[in-house]
């Protein structure tokens, strides 16, 4: 009894790194049981990049994307091994994998397979590339889809040359979006009784998020004008530097420009035509950006956030990753705890920033080291004390406790 | 019938701009019946942001986040006005808004006051902080949440200066959350029967996103080392320069990474202490790009390409944002499709990315002008004709065909 909006559903977690792993951490923070299924020969990969680890395949990353869920370990290549698999299929809600499509199909975990097992079950195949294109089966990474999405184009046009946004951000939002339609699919599943298969695309769910944006002008066929927002693509929108830090400062409407004007002291430029209003200032978006910028280095971010509360012009100051650690409203708001780690000692653990009024996950599980509960969960499947040494014997399962 | 996963959710929109409306988009594209509440003077103020549109009040951006929506303009200052709203909340199952919580509360539309006229109802607020933090009730735009959250904060660490991403990125992520977060509570309701209250606060759920990706080894408390992921936070994480263009080029395993040192002619790099594991990779990053960036300027990105494939070497070329609107793969998936406008004449549509087998909205809705359907929806409501007469008479209702 979890408590969250998903108790009682059952998902089956075949996935690796990002993608897969943010969605099922999603689905598992709102209150669902997920079983991360993991490969022998060291498991999710995420396990052993990034930096910052106490004990081997346990890196704060990993512990981040993981929380909440249990790992067993299965080799699916020995009959055991997929026998374990099916079990766990029978009786589950969810199926959810970042595995590519004629990968998944050769292992016999594709939806026609396991639909035949589980005609219920909501199979969710998040994959690079739509397979009815011809990037289907291509491998990518974040970065292949942040160059091929637009993304990194977002900054050719802003500031001269294409980049990365430093995150793996099409990984991390693809992910989110699957939660989203396993949501989806287990309403409806309420209502016809039948399970579904979903496809989440990263390629084309990024266009559609970058091209929502930026197809502007391009709407329209002929195009009105040029693709791209060109208030976003500004080479000055960014925080901008003060005397000591950095400011974001956003007067939008005219009453917010004109007191801007005023508490910079270039009243002039209430009357001046590029900023007389919304829409010519939207135009003019460089040159309003440019007096922001010429402004700001004149006074401290302090100074600024007094003068602009008190004339009513929204801004706000600025946090390096850092400064979110100690930030106060975070504070307020319960975002830090801290957690006993069985293995890994006191850790961080942020808090689920969405909230259900109806209720909220209440037992919390800490991120499972590689096959943590790999015997528990194979006894839950109903197998025997014998069968199970059997396997671990084998190699079709293994635990770490 | 919709034929979605979502056919029959009758959705109350009172949002603007693009946190709430990509959250009711995507509702509407998974077959809900939206409803977007706007007010008297000009509706959502999208319709006349950004450039390129073919009329007032129908901008590009706002076709692309409020297709498939319904426009009825209320004024629920007035009490006609008033309850017209409140028969809309009587019949739906979801009411979202990114109204202020003291502003809402004021207005009569906060949960408790819904509730009391819908107790199946589920009430989304989508706000810039959670109401238990010091922020709460601020004003807060797209940059100013990217400032406070460590969007900005991942560009200072990883080129030495705060940048925003140049899309409302905050907005559109916390949007997608919202819709996620509605998925979950309809199928909570379909089992117990009562409604819900969901605060999706933008603030937490994007320091959430960022501090998933760069708590690192601060994770740990005390900390095993630096906040962030270094390998993201290199200054050449970003497709890198070829002869005649951009590449990105991902060779994460050693077979990879070996093969890429021999197809670039940096052989003797397979013996380098800095490169010869995925580790020492890892943490050496910044020097594996820097190999990166100066082999790939010696040939064209076709040739690249072509050489890298050969090797089985993870490579992609890059897509500026206008290369997407003739990509082959999302012309191959039937990424862009044409439509005629009612008033705004032929433009483009984005194919929704995220597929369901068991069925997907069939038919589509253009995006509305303001207030395009306010005596449809009216009379849906059972106001009689000259009770609708009176209240476009009286401003309580506004309409445009």
């Amino acid at each position: 009894m979890s408590g969250g909006p998903l108790e009682g559903v059952k998902v089956i977690d075949l996935t690796t790194v990002v993608v897969g792993p943010i969605c099922t951490r999603t689905l598992a923070d709102q209150g669902a049981d997920v079983v991360k299924v993991e490969a022998p020969g060291g498991g999710d990969i995420l396990r052993y990049l990034a930096a910052g680890s106490r004990s081997p395949a346990m890196s704060g990353k990993f512990i981040n994307f993981n929380r909440n869920k249990r790992s067993i370990v299965l080799d699916i290549k020995q009959p055991e091994g997929m026998e374990a698999m099916k079990r766990l299929i029978a009786g589950a809600d969810v199926f959810v994998s970042n595995v590519r499509p004629a990968a998944l199909k050769r292992a016999g975990l594709d939806y026609e397979s396991l639909s035949a097992i589980n005609p219920r079950l909501i199979h969710c195949g998040i994959v690079a590339f739509g397979t009815d294109g011809r990037y289907a089966n291509r491998p990518a990474y974040d970065p292949v889809i942040q160059s091929l999405s637009g993304v990194a184009g977002t900054f050719q046009r802003a500031i001269g040359e294409p980049r990365f946004v430093p995150m793996v951000m099409t990984d991390h939002i693809t992910g989110l979006v699957s939660a989203q339609a396993i949501g989806f699919a287990l309403y409806r599943r309420e209502k016809t009784g039948v399970g579904e298969s979903i496809e989440v695309p990263m390629f084309e769910s990024m266009a559609s998020f970058v091209m929502s944006e930026h197809l502007g002008a391009a709407t329209f066929d002929p195009p009105e004008g040029p693709t791209g927002d060109g208030r976003l693509l500004s080479p000055d929108y960014r925080p901008l530097p003060t005397k000591d830090g950095y400011l974001t400062v956003r007067p939008n409407n005219n009453k917010q420009a004109f007191a801007f004007f005023d508490a910079v002291g270039r009243p002039e430029l209430k009357t001046d035509p590029r900023f007389e209003s919304s829409i010519s200032r939207t135009i003019n978006a460089a040159d309003y950006f440019k007096v922001q910028v010429e402004a700001l280095t004149q006074k401290t971010t302090a100074e600024w956030l007094e003068i602009f509360a008190k004339a009513d012009v929204p801004a706000a100051g600025y946090n390096s990753i850092d400064d979110l650690l100690t930030d106060p409203h975070l504070q307020d708001v319960g975002f830090w705890n801290f957690d006993e780690h069985p293995t890994e000692g006191r850790i961080r653990r942020t808090r689920t920033p969405v909230t259900f009024r109806g209720g909220m996950r209440q037992e919390t599980l800490p991120a499972p080291r590689l096959g943590k509960q790999t015997r528990e969960i194979l006894g839950e499947l109903g197998f025997d004390d014998a069968t199970i040494e059997s396997m671990l014997a084998s190699g079709a399962a293994e635990e770490n406790s």
